[in-house]
């Protein structure tokens, strides 16, 4: 496994996403403050625009500058508060998924046994 | 804001990520040891189905169960090993990217700058 190079993949696809995530938080602010700007940027973060962070941002640097300037700041702000916890969130998350899968499965592949169980007569004496 | 809010989420779509990233290590493994195994696991994880994760693990159960415990192995393994060089990697890509668009911004206003100047002859002495 190329662990190095699923890491830099990982990183890329949370940068993105918290760049997203500062998006979100701008137009609510907005939405707050300044409605008409909150719907403008609403209708500009399409879901394909926003896929590429670093494409989104430079294309909004190039229409309001100051909006792409406020993402950036919440961006680094969102990455410097939340980041520390995620490992052990996702590890924790992951473990008790695997154990709930598994679960669910033992469970499922017994509930069939009874029924099968029904087609060995010498089972039911 | 809301931190905690956007950091469960976070880990949410991490998790997810990092169960796509153990099946595509599960695919490069097959197609060195089961080539047509690789193909049916290709075919089983489409887009939208590994969208959400625990949903497709749900279903792989159901129609393979040992790839299914694989790659819930195999993802444990990627949060155990890659996850805490994430938080440092993250911060430093969102810095360094928020530098870079300042920096390119400044470049294109400035280079803007001189063709404007030409309109104030004044400036031209």
């Amino acid at each position: 496994m190329d662990y190095p190079h699923i890491a830099r993949q990982t990183s890329q696809v949370l940068s993105s996403y918290l760049t997203y995530q500062a998006v979100r938080v701008v137009m609510a602010q907005l939405s707050q403050t300044d409605p008409p700007l909150a719907i403008w940027l609403s209708r500009f973060s399409s879901t394909e625009r926003i896929q590429d962070g670093e494409r989104y941002l430079q294309e909004l640097l190039r229409e309001r500058q100051e909006l792409a300037f406020r993402v950036m700041t919440v961006r680094e702000h969102l990455a410097d508060t939340i980041l520390d916890s995620l490992p052990e969130m996702v590890r924790t998350s992951i473990r008790q998924a695997n154990m709930q899968q598994r679960k669910q499965h033992l469970e499922r592949i017994t509930q069939i046994a009874p029924d099968s169980a029904a087609n060995w007569p010498e089972l039911e004496s």
